[in-house]
């Protein structure tokens, strides 16, 4: 075999293998979101996606690390804001940290995969803490980090506490006047306490 | 048959409705918390109180309704808030509020059958409507009725996010440091937020 064939038969393998491992993320969300951690197996991943489970082993390792990959992808939306969101001057970051997490809200495209994680992470403990892990260090550490208050963590969680309940009533219970109210006004009135919280003396 | 026989006939077995009436509910709320709204039905509820599935037909009537019941029980001590609580002087009402709703929150006895319900309501859209509909109108429309402003409900509802929100973090996801954090300190963060909510022009 020469180089030639060997690099030609190397590229689409490698292709061939992101495309697996895209194929078993998009099985496994598509799985957590309909019957939740609990009843999700990896033989079903393994089936949605017509791999064998072996291979789901292979790539990912234990149901709770496809678990952790598949909501990395799905909450990348939610929780990877950009630099400048997370970043920006202090003044103005409540504002921008509302107006972000809304937009995600409200977009039928990202608000699906996120539910679908809130109520596994609601559900069962190892989903909490895949959730946990990945909530703290993808965005609430990265907030903190520009707090430079001593309890900025704290900060940042009871900030995070009132953008998750507002989803939560809004988005999943639907209390009204909240579920049909612009999301303008509630931004309005959001923004300033999650500002409060960051940076209040 | 005599008064006095009719009496005695009847005296105990209105008080065996009454407890009848008590064995079901207890009942449907353990299997409500440990199966979730979806997998709980009336004759598991039946079985598990150890009478016929007609007689919880006969008492509460749907599952729906069975739930309903149940929760409205579990939810007293968190929804039903003393008088004193809602109805007080508008000063101070965000502190009376968070102090009330952090009391229950860590009380493990008031604690567990509260996050059954948060968990079906989460995963189910008819336990969602309940629970919005109880705590719309055994909360949320009580505080809003002491706020003299056009958007009370709204400004109720985002007073109930914070807490919510910080309920969820804490207890449920259980995120560090909010989750270790002593109560007093996370009361004296919440309180003015939940008082702004309400009050704030």
């Amino acid at each position: 075999m020469n180089d030639v064939t060997a690099r030609k038969r190397g590229r689409p393998r490698r292709t061939e293998s992101a495309d697996t491992r895209d194929l078993i993320l998009t099985a496994a969300r598509e799985e957590f979101s309909e019957r939740g951690y609990e009843k999700t197996s990896v033989r079903g991943i393994a089936k949605a996606a017509g791999v064998d489970s072996a291979l789901v082993h292979h790539y990912f390792g234990t149901k709770e690390q496809v678990f952790e990959a598949a909501i990395e992808v799905a909450a990348a939306p939610a929780l990877g804001a950009p630099d400048a969101v997370a970043e920006g001057p202090l003044e103005g970051v409540g504002e921008r940290l509302t107006r972000y997490i809304f937009g995600v809200w409200e977009n039928p495209a990202t608000r699906t995969p996120l539910l679908a994680i809130v109520r596994s992470a609601v559900n069962n403990e190892t989903a909490a803490a895949v959730f946990r892990r990945i909530v703290a260090s993808q965005l609430l550490r990265r907030i903190a980090a520009q707090v430079d208050l001593p309890d900025a963590e704290l900060r940042a969680e009871l900030a995070a506490a009132q953008l998750v309940g507002t989803a939560m009533l809004r988005y999943v219970i639907k209390v009204e006047p909240l579920a049909s109210a612009d999301v303008e006004q509630i931004i309005a009135r959001v923004a300033p306490v999650v500002q409060g919280h960051l940076t209040n003396p």
